[in-house]
């Protein structure tokens, strides 16, 4: 068991298969974890559901690319230099630390990792920290800058470093030319992927919180920085969240705000509509996956947090094990992406815009006599030509002031020549531009599925009592609930059993998804499925096959539903089956309509 | 354009976002690629319904494993020791290449592999082959072993080293204890998964053929191999497809055999019936999905193609470029893997099997009288004491023979001592067992993603001539397609693209991917959508609202639909078109019905 994490919870998800540390029976590697049966799907309903959402709603593109990127990708990204986490090692057992967290664990310290390597270490001498392992004192050990990069070689030999991307974002960034294209070169748009990405942490920790491989879902917007009006915000203006801005979180007294995105953004508080928008849109679909709003947040970042490119950036938060964990990450991140493949790489990064009408602007130029700056400047006579046409540029008042008989000194190598205006060929067209080449700007939702799955279990975690038994249970949304519907024939035999594999074969028909079981006494069935969050049950019994030993059982034809949250049931007849519970599904119907 | 792709389609495939080679602003990196918004989509398509029909519909587990795992598990799979190719570096330019494929491409010798480094070493000398990349001679240059798996460090230092998997496969079999237990520990029981996985070729080629980082669909199927009944192959036994065994391919005049799964099994040609169930499932499956199965086989390894472990093993191929291309591969993988995992790990990878009833069996046990053989033996009593076990256990008769008044013989390092029967609580005890601990074999159903894409492609590419101009189109099923509907306004004023627009919320409503365009001449629309190969358009026009110029455009309130394959169009209501659309995409209703 990790640090913080939930017991019951662990315990449940592994033995139900949600997920469990990877590769334990040759003693699990930190920070891996393999999801069982129950959590792929979890995962996949919640990445789909995200899809759903931000990808074919918002009309955005979806892309795959390669977890393996060549290094020059991550040169121009800054994570070559810039991706670290402060190393401490233990001269005595020779584990690793975050020195950061040995200080924050251990002093009144907060964001430890904003004060530098120089001062944690000298926080680590006063304080005389320990190795939280074998608790030999730290202090005067080399604090170092460790890449979280997962390093390795494309091809034989070293020459071509590869990396396995820390984040999703680099593969959109880096073919942003050839998605300009499929664009129409039309900003606003957006291009979205959800895959592995990996930090190697330093001592990962707290279960699926913190992990070296995790999956991440991420949108890229680009827009337009000069087009003032945004997004149509109207879809989610009426959506309520707290807003935790940077003056409440630096005033002790204050809460975050609970207010619409509509006020937030009137109000200056979520300033880009674009961040406003999604914060909204991020707000509704959490709710929709099980995540619980009374313990979710956006919370601003402090300047200090901030990378120094984004111009704002706020995080969703929610409340697991009393922590507040990161979930997301919604940043406006101006044209540093863009503009630093553009000055790393061979290709173009900016969009031609343009404009509603053509403008036409007057432009100096230069057409230099050559003929006669030849004979007089000799080898230098190029050099020459090139400043002339550089101070039309900088100085056109320079030709117009010494008028056509007049001349105009240009420096070339440090020596001064004077050029008569007659040889320069100095004229002042008017040009008609039809657009100008822009960089768009990025505004990016990072969400991290792993994190928000772990939230969910962690949200729905129920335990109640029923019939004077303790029962746990999921109270999953029936739209991400790995099953839908458990289908149980009361006994496997005098045909039950077909007639329940019947109903289980016509709801998978209808795209639901179906766990058939028939084996143990139903209440223990029951408790299994309610284990792993299946909101419906449907049982068949002799009723169903209409040979009841009395009325009261139920009518003939037809079957048993049961309600997970309340444990309630329902009689209904069995050619209904599939409709009903695709209503319940698609919550078009209410378990009590019944 | 790398040796061996079909110009037409890797121009087509980058132009309209199906893929591109991956940071080609960087100048790309061998053997990765990004799938642009096509491309991620059609992938996406082929995957879910690889799931459907190889998970859900046949009761199996998806789980999802990291794609970094610890050495321990590879030198148990034998990948760390054995999965290599043959490297030689040319002295002049400094390039990699395979060896095997340097003497197959310029010599008749097919299969080099099999040859071994030091008969390939031979080859090259004798041929005088040269460098691929610059002409200079190889000859007398060192062949080498290179490891094919991507190497990562773990944490900080290197004394965790990671790899990047080969194959998603061992994400599964080393968690088979707790797979087991999800499955009740009851076989048969089959576990998938979809995901990454790695190579680090020498020299990456043909296009999404032969690439570093790919998507593998894998499903281990765990059976008891005393189990002689196997899978019910009704369901399958009537799917023909051309059967290239053993004996076909070392007969030069012999041809696939074109039968049935039911007959190839029943000859003997596929031994295994759970391998003849999966291939009827894969060859019914690689049709839905677009292949051309006049351009697919299955083919038998050759008895040195085969791993040592494998009692057989089929391939399904398809005919890409004029070559033959691997699919997938279906092995009979006995309990290699598991038992390989049970031998190097802490954990027990094997299963209690039930008997039907229990069985009786004697078994002879010693107690023996340690108040007398320590006095006698001193030290050496507890070795004689193990001795005598093992004894009882090899020979019982010993103790028989001798008679309660005899004594019987036990070596001790290297020493004979002689114990009388009395003293060793000789007795045939009758023990009942419910059971016995097997270790299941592995039926192992193993597809690549990309390449069954790039197939699809390939075998979907169609050029036609469309009133007299030429038509490049995709003829993809309309369960793979990206898109399934193209929704366009004629033009986009006077209330038309509102109409469209509500005909694509509706269509979306109902789970269809639609396409919505309002750009450029009704043709050129069209054309977009037959190149990204959308089976169906709806144009919304002048008669949709009432408003024809003239009967003969069209009934008020109709739409026209148009068949991406025909070009053939007709006018529906417009009211009809979800649910007709819908009819068409689940081939429940044909175009020329209606």
């Amino acid at each position: 068991m990790s640090e913080g994490d939930s017991p019951d919870l662990a315990e449940l998800a592994k033995r139900r298969g949600f997920f469990l540390q990877s590769a334990g029976a040759y003693g699990g590697v930190s920070g891996f974890y393999t999801f069982g049966p129950q959590g792929a799907s979890l995962k996949d309903n919640i990445e789909n559901s995200w899809r759903d959402r931000f990808t074919l709603q918002e009309g955005n593109m979806e892309i795959d690319a390669p977890t393996i990127m060549p290094e020059p990708v991550f040169e121009a990204s800054g994570h070559l230099d810039g991706f670290d986490d402060m190393l401490v090692e233990c001269p005595e057992c020779g584990e690793s630390h975050r020195a950061d967290h040995v200080v924050e664990d251990n002093t009144d310290y907060e964001e430890a990792e904003g004060l530098g390597p120089e001062r944690v270490g000298e926080i680590i001498e006063e304080y005389e920290l320990v190795c939280p392992t074998c608790g030999t004192g730290l202090a005067g050990q080399a604090i170092e800058d460790f890449n979280l990069m997962f390093e390795t070689n494309i091809g034989p030999g070293s020459s071509s470093p590869g990396y396995l991307r820390p984040e999703t974002a680099q593969g959109i960034f880096v073919e942003f030319p050839q998605l300009a294209e499929y664009a129409r070169n039309q900003l606003p748009f957006g291009v979205t992927q959800v895959g592995r990405a990996y930090r190697n942490e330093i001592s990962p920790r707290k279960s699926l919180l913190r992990v070296r491989e995790f999956t991440q879902a991420e949108l890229e917007l680009f827009i337009d920085p000069e087009d003032g009006e945004g997004p149509d915000l109207s879809s989610v203006s009426d959506v309520v969240a707290p807003f935790y801005g940077v003056d409440q979180q630096e005033d002790d007294d204050s809460d975050p705000l609970e207010i619409t995105v509509g006020e937030a953004h009137e109000r200056g508080l979520v300033a880009d509509p674009w961040i406003a928008y999604y914060l909204g849109v991020a707000a509704e679909w959490y709710e929709s996956i099980g995540v619980d709003m009374s313990r979710f947040r956006f919370r601003q970042h402090l300047s200090g947090e901030r990378a120094h490119y984004a111009a704002d950036c706020w995080d969703a938060e929610a409340e697991v094990d009393g922590d507040w964990i990161e979930l997301a990450g919604f940043a406006y991140r101006s044209d540093y992406d863009l503009s630093k493949h553009d000055e790393y790489s061979d290709e173009d990064y900016t969009i031609f815009k343009q404009y509603d009408e053509p403008v036409t602007v007057e432009r100096p130029t230069v057409d230099p006599d050559m003929s006669a700056l030849g004979p007089e400047f000799g080898g230098a006579a190029g050099d020459v030509a090139d400043a002339l046409e550089a101070l039309a540029e900088s100085d056109p008042d320079a030709f117009e002031d010494a008028g056509e008989d007049g001349s105009v000194t240009v420096d070339v190598d440090g020596e001064s020549h004077e050029v008569p205006v007659s040889q320069t060929g100095f004229a002042v067209e008017e040009v008609t531009e039809s657009g100008e080449h822009i960089t768009p700007h990025v505004v990016e939702p990072s969400l991290g599925i792993d994190r928000a799955l772990y939230t969910v279990l962690d949200h729905c975690y129920r335990e109640d009592e029923v019939d004077g038994e303790e029962r746990t249970f999921l109270e999953l949304p029936p739209a991400v609930a790995p099953t839908t519907v458990g289908v149980f024939p009361l006994m496997d035999r005098d045909g039950l059993g077909e007639h329940a594999r019947d109903v289980a074969a016509d709801l998978r028909e209808r795209g639901l998804s179906v766990a058939y079981d028939d084996s143990g006494a139903i209440g223990r069935r029951y408790r299994r499925q309610d284990e792993v969050g299946t909101p419906f049950c449907v049982t068949v019994d002799y009723a169903t096959i209409g040979e009841a030993e009395d009325a009261s059982e139920g009518a003939p034809g037809t079957v048993t539903v049961r309600e997970r949250d309340t444990t309630a049931q329902r009689r209904i007849p069995v050619e209904e089956v599939p409709a009903t519970l695709e209503a319940l599904r698609d919550g078009e119907l209410s378990f009590s309509e019944l």
